[in-house]
């Protein structure tokens, strides 16, 4: 058990937690909404988020996640952890990690061989620019995914910029996770790098072009404690801050873990 | 691949699943509510299960499970083997097993040693007699555990008898799982050998005799295809009349599995 004595009173309601290593981060290939497993170590890494909450003694009433198995496994790991499978879990589409587009399925090479690197960077590090969509053809595009057939086709997105991601998280923020934070409920939130990123821009009131540079570690589950207007009054990762600004770097030195 | 040249073309709208092996079905202890994990062999029999279901290609839209992690780890295997961890998943304390109030924990010799041989025949092959309640400040009495805070205290049994379990079960079926189907979902379930004869004895009309009589199989999917007025069109386990028929009566000669 944690040496509980020096942490903060302040019990946190909201914990974001980011999925760790898939199949196609190891290759380094973009992946977005492609539903691709998470690797032995991705599995790792949730095991140890999970044991972190434990050992923080932090108790949920209810979980949410993608619709994407990197994240929903991710969960079911962390439910194990603490005992908890029997939590709500709730699945919403608007979690998912931003969707890459025509870029989904290239590695960092292929990508550049195909667009080259100037523009590779762009996209990555633009706010608002979204890569190449898929086209409606595309056997990739989400019109043709039955978890995807009770949305409207026109929301349903064929490449997004990071800006596009948010104003889809958003909604599913104000709509669903808020209102339920507000009715007092503690909530655990497995999800992608680019979701955590527009649920923690939204929180911690981050400007467009730093949120471009903030990095989320993966497998750190990052503790809020939100009063009822959804003001922070306490922020904290629980493997401490040092441990997880090392994560984060790793994470950016690592080019692309989307 | 299974041979699909045979099977009727009615395409199942409702599977119902067993979960296997549990800790305490090894032990031969009464388990009703008590949160045991799967065994080695439960695990295997989940795994089982979803290929037969994946064979078969039969395609859910939600899943449905209980509160327990013996059925809820069932649920997660088998939608890791069809792939579809995305289902939505509606956990609910009415799918959970007949509570066995203080028979709970017990092994047959225990329970044979305090109470008798015959008085406990009786309690497992009545119908309406429940066997003795759990005392009210009893650790293992369902108001003390987090997961049933929401439900009104006089709702939660300290025991029940095969009657009073289908007593809970049905209106869970009533209000929540015969709207889904009738809304035109197919759907999964995961669940116990008590929740499951309620629906079973529901669809089927059987009498109260018979359903004492009935032994669900494990980890083999029993799918059923009904028409909107919920009666049955067809019904078959997807490993066949003869395997099912097979793994039901060494259900019954292991004495008590639930």
């Amino acid at each position: 058990m944690t040496d509980r004595t020096n942490l903060p009173n302040l019990v946190p309601n909201l914990v974001l937690v980011r999925h760790g290593q898939s199949q196609w981060n190891l290759e380094n290939r973009f992946t977005g909404w492609i539903d691709v497993p998470l690797t032995e170590q991705g599995v790792a890494e949730a095991h140890s988020a999970g044991q972190q909450i434990r050992e923080a003694g932090i108790e949920f009433d209810a979980a949410w996640t993608s619709v994407l198995k990197r994240a929903i496994h991710t969960l079911w790991i962390i439910l194990d952890e603490i005992d908890a499978p029997w939590l709500p879990v709730h699945r919403d589409w608007r979690l998912n990690e931003r969707h890459y587009g025509g870029l989904q399925g290239l590695n960092k090479a292929e990508t550049a061989a195909q667009h080259g690197d100037e523009q590779v960077h762009i996209w990555r590090r633009s706010y608002d620019l979204p890569p190449p969509p898929l086209n409606d053809d595309h056997a990739d595009h989400p019109r043709f995914d039955r978890r995807y057939a009770q949305i409207a086709a026109e929301r349903l997105p064929a490449a997004e910029s990071l800006k596009l991601t948010l104003e889809r998280v958003l909604p599913c923020w104000q709509s669903e996770i808020a209102p339920a934070l507000q009715s007092g409920q503690r909530l655990l939130v497995a999800a992608h790098g680019n979701s955590i990123r527009a649920i923690v821009k939204h929180l911690e009131s981050i400007s467009d072009d730093e949120i471009t540079q903030l990095n989320i570690p993966t497998g750190m589950p990052l503790a809020y404690t939100l009063d009822p207007d959804m003001n922070v009054l306490d922020r904290r990762y629980l493997a401490g801050e040092e441990a997880a600004a090392e994560a984060a770097a790793a994470v950016a030195a690592q080019g692309r873990a989307s």
